[in-house]
């Protein structure tokens, strides 16, 4: 049975977040601590009564195709609706577009719990806020007032739609196509891969965010621009009017996450779907990325998710499992296997990896409310934060759902048991919003060097003024060392190195984190006991692992290019 | 497309098993090399030819249960008779019992071959394997004389039957009996669950190995009795005859693997079973340790078996797929993702990875054969690797099969590319045939202190007396110092850390039989080409990453009991 994480929620806003000084402020006076709490339980209702039931029918029915549309599984429809109505939708959205204006981490915490209950479900209104980021920073005045109200609800939700067959990490290489009709609307023609709920029973009208080439349009990521295209077109009064020439061709046959339709759309078949321009011609990829960062950590934010799902699973089952006699004990009596050491190893690795990625995602997340405050250095530790929280944060989801699986034994491969579910959701999210290896790539790329390394070094010396373990210490001092030495490099040494750097710099960071929090934890209460449990575990334990990586994040290419490519298939 | 890993296996039996020593001794002497070459060249063609391609089918079509039996999808009848014609079965069983008498490690070369072209189908035969093994070291000459030949075959199938719900990896707790009948005879009553092939059509008999409780047994371990059930009583002519009662109540629904048929058996339903004891009133645990121990070695090459196709996969994806210009190159073309260093750091990963299992798998096999020959020391090495090559032989499988879905992107998350099918089979690998855990129990348990520590002081002096990298001598240094101390610990110290020991020594031993072979592989051809790659990146890359986990296999329990088990779902 599933219960909302609310106590570790309320604790990483408190002294992770920093809610109270979000709070303090003019824009987010509205967060006060009971506004939290309210927001935190009345989620936790929704999803627990609600979101967390249809979690097997997600994955059992899952979504359909129908040559009407695709069909969610019986439920679906009701719960989206009462989310709706519940205005969950509209948590974080400005409250010049309809919204609480709450800050983005309360809106975190709010898809956490969702996701948690049913991640595949939580897919939707996760897109939905990358359509909304996208429309209130690029989108026209009319734009907004025609479409913001409606998406700040929920009411229609939101796509992206970048991939297609040949371009997929290589966004730039699309060839869908936007002819201009005047009056600023174009003719959109193309298909779209991977789109995920790109087609639904859920809501009157499904707005697609689409990347498209304009007549002359140069080649590359420069020549793209982004349109919004509805499913119906709006009438005059802005209700949902004629079919917009958008089809689903089709829904893959995933390995998992079944509750989220992930669509081919085929745009203009008929030479009859129209788009308005988002953030100008050429004007696409900056649009792109705006809806992309955040959708970067709410992906992010997925990896906590099923690693929160996941684990209270496995306990719950550890706590009722009773398997062999403790050994060295006297006692010949069968146990609970929580209580057997290399099960409590796991379950506190569980527990220790799940805080770790809620601490690291929450605290990106504040980063944007800070940035959204004009705070000194807050979008520069954002832009940062992104690619550890996206990968890191779904690398520890994959992990712990691993984990989830093993404690269960031979239960934990039988799909009934649910074990199995969240490993299989859990592998997509290091692979879409940008793979790990090109968080990676971004990370040493691009994040490395900004402001000549000054966003890097500001956040060693953060971690560094507070650190106190020797081990972590350690860890930060091998960071520093080795992202000071990536500037050096050329382009294939830094990306052969990249990813167990990432690593490295994510355990660090939570590391920093979580450390601090067994510090902050002194309650006498069980869930102050278990987070210095995990906090200590984390910075004995795990740390020191990432410590291992250092040979790893400082190696040379060289050995990956000692052999021709077509010698890797001898 | 598969393609046997021929040429790695020769490398690892010539110059890690050392099948020529074995070749050279009186019993092994048909090994030559112009025979090993004919059985590798002979399975690969069986495997590529007419198992592989039934690959998917096993997933998507899978084994079914009818009334009348689980039934096989088509092709694998025709598929499996031609492995028995093919007198596959009989590689390793001695030829007193019908069988061509070759070392278990050619048997575990053809093991692998089948495997790794259908890792679900290939665990018919490996069970039948540890069906052979007990009755060859337990049966009567009766026994032996009326089933060994046609299990050698492979004519008729073999299976365990150990577990029921309340007894999983406390086999001591089950409750199935068996009451004498005179005769030898004993009537056997019970439910035992996950019996890989317990029912299916491609043989005219099953050999059930089934434990069960006699009545007055002691509890637990000790009185267990073995019990040789088939499906159909043989006639005097010893041709299956009359149905044994034995009865597939169901089939488990599990994530992957679903090639072979995971069955519920009900034993004596009408009071119509009967068994033979093999090995004696309550000598069941022995008899199935020496099927489980050669089990455990089968099961660490499924780790072998998936991680090789699934590099396969990964790397005939990578040399196909264009996406991107290379970083840092002057050419703006798009080029085959292969070219990208973080892919190709991928690659060379799972390929060292791969090698690495191929390595530890062979190696321990070569210990059944040396102790067949009496070598001093081999049964000891034996039991010391048996835990390292299960539990991390089948870590690696999971991970290059992760890796495997990563190369492929968006795709690999798709059914019908097959990365996820590799993901999905091999994650029972940790689990059975005694969980990973239990391997680690077992390695800190009962190996270390074999024959006061000197088996395991004999390990790192090999591995010392060769090692040159300095970092692999800090891991054997580190493994030394650590393996020492756990005779000091109490029971709950040493299976806190037992599992990231077992990671260490097994790092440790793969990189001593790793470092050897980069130093061996100087040919200039593009097999010896990758593996110095792969053996210069797992030695330089990998082994300092076990390293990391030296602090976790030096804590204590203690912080796992720091707090109450309640506490894990606070």
């Amino acid at each position: 049975m599933f219960t909302p994480a609310t106590a570790d929620q309320r604790f990483v806003l408190d002294h992770i977040v920093g809610i109270a000084d979000l709070a303090a402020t003019e824009r987010f006076a509205a967060a006060s601590d009971d506004v939290v709490d309210a927001v935190l339980e009345g989620v936790g209702q929704l999803a627990a009564g609600e979101w967390a039931p249809l979690l097997r029918a997600g994955d059992t029915v899952g979504a359909k195709w129908t040559p009407e549309g695709v069909v969610m599984p019986d439920g679906f429809v009701k719960a989206y609706h009462d989310y709706v109505e519940g205005g969950w939708g509209t948590i974080g959205v400005p409250e010049e577009f309809g919204g609480q204006g709450l800050p983005f981490a309360i809106q975190t915490a709010v898809l956490d719990t969702l996701g948690s209950a049913n991640m595949g479900f939580a897919l939707a209104p996760t897109l939905t806020v990358g359509a909304i980021e996208a429309l209130a920073h690029h989108g026209t005045p009319d734009q907004q007032a025609l479409y913001l109200p409606h998406l700040a609800t929920g009411e229609w939700t939101g796509t992206m739609n970048l991939t297609e067959p040949q371009a997929g990490s290589d966004v730039g290489a699309l060839r869908s196509t936007a002819t201009p009709l005047g009056d600023d609307k174009w003719s959109i023609k193309g298909t779209k891969i991977y789109i995920s709920f790109g087609d639904h029973d859920m809501a009157p009208n499904i707005v697609h965010l689409v990347l498209a080439r304009t007549p002359g349009a140069p080649a590359g990521t420069k020549g793209i621009s982004l349109f919004l295209v509805p499913k119906y077109r709006l009438n005059a009064d802005g209700t949902p009017g004629d079919f917009n020439d958008v089809r689903v061709v089709s829904i893959e046959h995933k390995m998992g996450l079944h509750a989220s339709p992930t669509c081919v759309l085929s745009f203009g078949d008929n030479d009859d779907c129209i788009g308005e321009l988002i953030g100008g011609e050429f004007g696409g990829i900056r649009a792109m990325f705006t809806m992309m960062n955040n959708a970067r950590l709410n992906v992010g934010l997925q990896g906590v998710q099923v690693a929160e799902a996941a684990t209270q699973a496995a306990v719950g089952y550890a706590l009722e499992r009773v398997q062999s006699a403790r050994a060295g004990s006297p006692s010949k009596e069968s146990v609970k296997i929580v209580e057997h050491p290399d099960v409590r190893r796991m379950l506190l690795r569980m527990k220790a990896q799940t805080q770790a990625a809620r601490a690291l995602v929450y605290y990106a997340a504040a980063q944007v409310d800070r940035a959204a405050l004009g705070e000194a250095g807050a979008q520069d530790r954002l832009e940062i934060l992104t690619p550890l929280a996206k990968a890191h944060g779904t690398d520890l989801g994959n992990e712990v759902a691993s984990l989830g699986i093993q404690v269960h034994g031979g239960m934990g491969y039988i799909e009934e048991t649910g074990a199995a579910q969240f490993f299989r959701d859990a592998r997509i999210t290091p692979i879409y919003e940008g793979t790990n290896g090109i968080q990676a790539a971004d990370l040493v790329g691009r994040k490395l060097s900004m402001a000549n390394g000054g966003v890097f070094a500001q956040l060693i010396a953060d971690m560094r003024a507070e650190a106190q373990d020797t081990g972590l210490i350690g860890l930060i001092d091998a960071c520093d060392e080795i992202g000071r030495g990536m500037a050096g490099l050329d382009a294939d040494d830094k990306l052969a190195a990249s990813y167990p750097f990432l690593t490295m710099l994510s355990v660090a960071t939570c590391g920093w984190l979580m450390e601090r929090s067994g510090r902050i934890a002194t309650g006498d209460d069980a869930f102050s006991a278990m987070k210095r449990a995990a906090c200590a575990f984390y910075v004995a334990q795990i740390v020191p692992e990432a410590l291992g990586l250092k040979a790893a994040a400082t190696a040379k290419a060289d050995v990956l290019y000692s052999v021709p490519a077509e010698a890797f298939a001898a």
